[in-house]
């Protein structure tokens, strides 16, 4: 009740910010910003990226650029924030890409999308390849400016009732998986599902669905999947990783002077790595507790692998076919992917390996 | 020249920010800090980092706030900043800090260690682990209180005259190797050499020396040893990422305003992704114009690994024994290190290791 409170006193966000203008160079005046997310606070690590950089942004300004940090539902549903952002209604969210490919395949590549890129590659593709400039060319078609704000890392491929070894297994799975990749599964035969967050351990429960993918340890664990259906696969081919990232209104952005501007840009940075390094830090303690929990770890088959691979490859190529939006940024990530790949398997990927063999 | 004269100028920092003092709150007061770092604007992904952090330090402050960048032996040799930093010649320097493991072995936790943690990790130790808190008491004998500013990622193995496939071929060997991996090459009965990489070519070139590591693909083109010694060995499993840091001095840093201090933290949070981001974007066109210039790629062999990395954990326990600032931070990251490479080689693991074997 505060927090509305809070809210309606904070309400004139873009018009408080046409009055400062761009030719003021100090800075002096009080600006208030909303920013809306997509998620709930028991996303421990998307939320406390969002809180760093809401403090931060404060911090550096003095306290006199604050922005209120409202979670899904709070302002609007978790997938409205795009098109809050958008109309103006908020000048900012905090959100994942690749929830909006419904709009164009094209925002997936701005998240992570089958057999993509893993976390790192990812980053460089945004920081010095050529990720960040054509996101954002696509992303000025909805009036957004982007700012990479997160990363999952590599998720797990999720819970299934039963194993599956063979892609027969997959034949007629009902599977809890959105987007592309749900694209994919139907492909190769499964039956996917969309289905909330909060309804994933009902209906494996209850054997409506026979499969869900949500994150990686640290977020299932809150879900109890373990209990319901607990075969917990790996790698989750379709989030090598996946990328969040703070939206802001462009015409907003323009008129922030040029100091709120770089805030906006070092503070998003800092919630970038803050989330990946929640995610790496906490993932192993919760994995533990999932195996103690009954969870079984396997890696996808050889098979499941190579048909699911085959597949993302397809569906790429037709969505380049007819999607120009996707083509012109999908070509620069594929050959950055490749790259990426070729340099990675000797130092990174031999490092790694060894690593993972050795009593530590 | 120009930057000298400008230097005089700006030779005031720390007198200057005595003058603002804690209870500034608004800022306002003109600031300027002068940066020395170890390196040259030929390590290419340093020097975009230091320019990064310098270029963001000003623009959030309005340019009120400026650090001038001052590379090796412009105001004092490579080696010299700790100790510039910690009298306060400069207020901050940029570096690794295992360069000063001759002062105390706990250095090198700070930025890595013979088999340590890969850059996403040590990313994550130092922003959710225990990392940067027990680093931070550790400089504080030093009066200094650092940032995390960059990584290189897994370091190649080096260059070699001839093929090592077996312990034998290491014993004798020549090779150019500074700080706790010396120590290790040692102990398998190589020869480890201290000579700086501008003597390295003509060294490899007359046999002075048998080998020689330097960093990765980007900055190993330069030296051009692919031509005097063509064997390059992967992974550098010394360096599975080397951290460098901001070092601020303590005095310094605490008489900023509180802006000031969250915008020094935000900027260099900044330089940590550029630095990695540059490797890891620029490393493969780096790696196909080595080989295409008679670079010859080998893995070090498992004996090679197997006992380098048991002479590692040998040495570290010697170094716990008798040095109770290297146990107290060791002692932590090595139970981060287990926990780490436990999670790693599920999703993260598997998910590299299919992509490197792909036709992308």
């Amino acid at each position: 009740m505060q927090r509305r409170t809070f809210i309606k006193r904070a309400g004139l966000g873009i018009a408080s910010a046409a009055v400062i203008g761009a030719p003021a160079v100090q800075a002096q005046t009080t600006l208030r910003w909303r920013m809306a997310t997509s998620y709930s606070t028991s996303l421990l690590a998307h939320h406390t990226a969002a809180e760093k950089f809401t403090k931060l942004v404060s911090e550096m300004s003095g306290g006199k650029f604050t922005i209120s940090l409202h979670h899904a539902g709070e302002l609007m549903p978790a997938f409205g924030v795009l098109d809050g952002v958008q109309n103006g209604t908020v000048e900012c969210c905090f959100t994942a890409p690749y929830y909006f490919v419904g709009k164009d395949e094209t925002f997936a590549l701005g998240s992570g999308i089958p057999f993509g890129l893993n976390s790192r590659q990812m980053t460089a593709w945004m920081f010095r390849g050529n990720g960040l400039k054509l996101m954002r060319e696509f992303y000025k078609k909805y009036n957004i400016i982007n700012f990479p704000m997160g990363n999952t890392g590599t998720q797990m491929g999720g819970w299934f009732r039963k194993e599956i070894e063979t892609l027969d297994d997959i034949k007629g799975l009902k599977i809890r998986i959105p987007g592309l990749a749900g694209e994919v599964f139907q492909r190769l035969g499964a039956v996917p599902q969309q289905i909330p967050g909060s309804d994933i351990y009902t209906s494996l429960e209850k054997g409506t669905i026979d499969a869900a993918e949500w994150v990686g340890p640290l977020d299932d664990m809150k879900l109890g999947l373990n209990k319901v259906a607990p075969h917990y696969y790996y790698p989750g081919w379709w989030e090598g990783s996946a990328q969040v990232d703070l939206f802001v209104n462009t015409s907003a952005f323009e008129q922030l002077p040029d100091e709120y501007k770089a805030i906006i840009e070092a503070a998003s940075a800092v919630g970038h790595i803050t989330m990946q390094s929640v995610y790496d830090a906490e993932n192993p303690d919760a994995l533990k507790q999932l195996v103690a929990g009954g969870a079984k770890l396997h890696r996808f088959s050889k098979p499941i692998m190579d048909a699911s691979f085959k597949e993302s490859m397809g569906l790429f190529d037709d969505i380049s076919a007819k999607n120009q939006n996707w083509k012109k940024v999908y070509d620069d990530f594929k050959k950055f992917r490749a790259d990426q790949n070729l340099w990675f398997k000797f130092a990174e990927g031999s490092f790694d390996q060894y690593m993972h063999t050795q009593k530590l």
